[in-house]
């Protein structure tokens, strides 16, 4: 499981309030205790109030480098504030994200051949996340092979099915569900796939439940990554066990500790 | 989800001392809780060291059915206490169980017949348990089919993979996980399924964890049944939660405690 930690991101108060004011020490604490509780990819996003977001992702980039050395996931919808990022990256990167849109994934998929780097894809289009299992897997479909067209390998793309939150859409929960599934059948070698877990428990009143419940179900599903809060103990107990159970790591009896010394 | 409470059983230290005892409050309070918990069904075995099986088997029924009304699952390797105990049952039973050998499908499914039981079917036979998935479609197909020449509906079978322990059998965990996928759709309408949950966890070193993450994977798999320790109250959690993101319950703010006051 490729864990993409989520809490870099300006929209937290105290993230944002850090990358105005640079202070690198709030940054750098968030990047190490991530790493250290086993995210394996870091989430880099200056926030919805960023003044300059170029600046502001070139020094958080900076920043994070500065204490440890992890793929990120260089996290805006502005694709000349990825590429700022991407002259700066020490190790490969992730775009997050392109979706389906035709325009969008020339632009991603050009800076993704460019930078080499690996793919975020969110199975949604200019008409909004869909519905059904069905339209989802179309819209996976179509960034698998536009992805192909600029010579991206589809071990470098992570279809993300969209998670709606349970008390808003919850009919929407098994059609996610459903979608790791089918993403992983697209091709050979499979493509990643991925889900913003927290959404899923939007709103709801027991929300760590809600979130490590619906990651162990998608772990069921095949899923290979996730953006999450990997600072949440239980939630990572419960992920590294649904692993455990697929046979992804030998069991030892200290098997939550092993994983965590990887 | 149809939930089977595992407590009384006489190879439990406390319940085999309360049967050869008669201590009937012991048996009550466990069939009380576990109701009261969440069980829709309760297990009754009189265990390994009953020294006279069918009338314990009868003592069980009916203390349990002093204190509550609900189905039981009658649990013995031997016919003949199943017999006496579906004299006594005041609501439709289950018989616990049969595998896929000839003559106890015969034996088993001609009691359910007669009583109009439903029946555990587990997917194993002589040579023991299987070790594929194959293997074990193959024979829940068997007993499918045999319980069908005795005009007992799929619905009213419960298909059990055998779950093993994933300390010392840990690639069968996801064969049992497909198992529970490919039973349903062996025919239409379904047969059930269940899982004997507690062995997934034997000689583990985080029981629980272990226990209500293989729950929370089997559920994601279309699991209807469990076998399971209904007093484990954050592994009902997690059941609850895994069932309401398949939108099996309407999403409520207090959906745990809707889910308990059913």
């Amino acid at each position: 499981m490729i864990v993409i930690g989520e809490l870099i991101n300006g929209m937290y108060k105290d993230v944002g309030k850090a990358i105005a004011n640079k202070e690198s020490d709030v940054i750098q604490h968030l990047a190490a205790d991530q790493v250290m509780a086993g995210a394996s990819v870091l989430d880099v996003n200056t926030g919805p109030y960023s003044q300059n977001p170029k600046d502001d992702m070139k020094w958080l980039i900076e920043t994070i480098q500065g204490v440890v050395q992890v793929p990120l996931a260089l996290d805006s919808t502005k694709a000349d504030v990825i590429e700022e990022g991407l002259k700066l990256v020490a190790k490969r990167a992730i775009i997050n994200s392109t979706n389906a849109d035709e325009a969008k994934m020339a632009v991603i998929f050009g800076l993704a051949k460019k930078y080499n780097t690996q793919v975020i894809g969110l199975a949604m289009d200019k008409s909004g996340v869909p519905n059904s299992k069905e339209k989802r897997l179309e819209l996976a479909a179509a960034i698998v092979a536009k992805a192909m067209e600029f010579g991206i390998n589809a071990e470098d793309l992570f279809l993300d099915p969209i998670v709606l939150p349970l008390n808003v859409a919850q009919a929407q929960g098994s059609e996610v569900l459903e979608s790791i599934r089918e993403f992983r059948l697209l091709c050979d070698p499979a493509p990643n796939t991925t889900i913003g877990l927290s959404n899923v428990s939007q709103g709801t009143k027991f929300r760590p439940l809600v979130n490590r419940t619906f990651l162990t179900m998608a772990v069921a599903n095949g899923l290979t990554s996730a953006i999450l809060d990997p600072l949440d103990k239980e939630l990572m107990d419960a992920m590294i066990t649904a692993e455990l159970v697929l046979n992804k790591a030998i069991y030892c009896d200290s098997f939550l500790e092993a994983y965590r010394k990887r």
